[in-house]
């Protein structure tokens, strides 16, 4: 029995200059504040300072997407060893950016997990070093690569916007992995949406919002001016609600 | 209802060229067989040619570690707001080699969740960069660096063998992360471990055995003659039994 006294409980524990729109909390109350991409941004870029590499944070939100996405699945009922012929099919949907990397490292792992993976990604000239490094390590996995959206092939903007219409009259639910806020226009309708570190304010379109803890030490957090204390308790991903 | 007709399940999944002396399975039964130092090293080397470079897999090794280190800790019944008055502590204990960043970088993640962490590691001269690195990362948390034991400040080897003395004198129960083989002496008697990718054969002194996912791609596997299917499920840490 625990006979220490505890102090009463403080859910406002994360304080950030200029607010977001949007304010969330966690299941055991805790209040996530909203930041805006800006800050969002210098967070990340603070953190890369400091040696937490674009690298390191790939494989992290990698891993972390995958943990998410497996349970979501289906969990420990669907990847068992006498469920092998039922193995998941999963689609994802990536750009030529940071947040496609972000996609492809976790196809990587989910196809390390026995998930069925088709990756499309555009061709693009010029892709970011992150995104070729990426498609690189795919590639040593069984997962498939595609371009096009059956065989249909329009170039550049056309194409991504058949892909996000293709992604739409599918049944199948989507994941949108750390979309950006609200008022920035919106291709999918997402069933369930990642945040990464301190969420965005998100629009009604990104369904259920997670937040993924892409391990920024307090420090990066202080330097930016946010006062951190971290909600995910024993978690790495935690569900957040509209406060 | 399943109508499928389900194949019989195979049990035996992997396999390697010269299994190690033990055999180890999963809780649903996949046999994991152990692999020698070797061939764990060359997986880990040819991972590194195809991209999956040693600051991604320290990234994923120390996520993973923390998850379950934290699991170890109590879990959800321990990391609640109502419970900040009683946040658990952990002594690690680095040398100065890559397990030793991999402790790092667990510390730095539970350093992260509100753990208050303790890191110990010998001052060198010459330290590899990938500490180096981790070192810097650790230190923007609120987590301790330190580089004695008791103001007792022996040298070299004499200073290893008084932390792992230390290790063993207190009650405190002991993860060991990615130990050697058996065979190879053995300073500390460890509660847990946790292995890496495939397990080498362990002695009886390392307790408990967890099986980690690093993330390696199924050509890598490949390429050193090992048949690889997944064993971890929908997870990225699992206990290993003895077969």
């Amino acid at each position: 029995e625990n006979i220490l006294e505890a102090k009463p409980v403080v859910y406002r524990q994360i304080t950030v200059p200029q607010p977001g729109a949007k304010e969330y909390c966690t299941d055991s109350g805790l209040v996530v504040p909203s930041i805006s991409y800006e800050l969002h941004q210098r967070l990340l870029s603070i953190a890369e300072r400091h040696g937490l590499s674009l690298e390191r944070r790939l494989e992290m939100t990698g891993v972390c997407a995958t943990q998410m996405a497996l349970t979501l699945l289906g969990g420990p009922n669907r990847f068992t060893p006498k469920n092998l012929h039922q193995r998941p099919t999963v689609a994802l949907l990536c750009g030529p950016h940071v947040q496609g990397a972000q996609g492809i490292s976790c196809g990587r792992h989910l196809a390390n997990h026995e998930v069925e993976v088709v990756m499309f990604l555009p061709n693009f000239v010029k892709m970011l070093d992150c995104v070729t490094s990426e498609v690189t390590l795919f590639n040593k996995t069984s997962g498939k690569q595609v371009s096009s959206i059956k065989e249909h092939i329009p170039d550049g903007p056309a194409l991504v916007r058949a892909a996000a219409d293709w992604a739409n009259q599918n049944r199948a639910p989507v994941l949108s992995l750390d979309p950006p806020g609200s008022g920035q226009g919106q291709a999918v309708e997402a069933k369930w949406s990642l945040s990464l570190c301190l969420p965005l304010s998100l629009a009604e379109g990104d369904g259920r919002v997670y937040l993924c803890d892409i391990g920024i030490p307090r420090q990066v957090f202080k330097e930016v001016g946010i006062k951190y204390i971290c909600p995910f308790g024993c978690k790495f991903v935690i569900p957040l609600h509209s406060a």
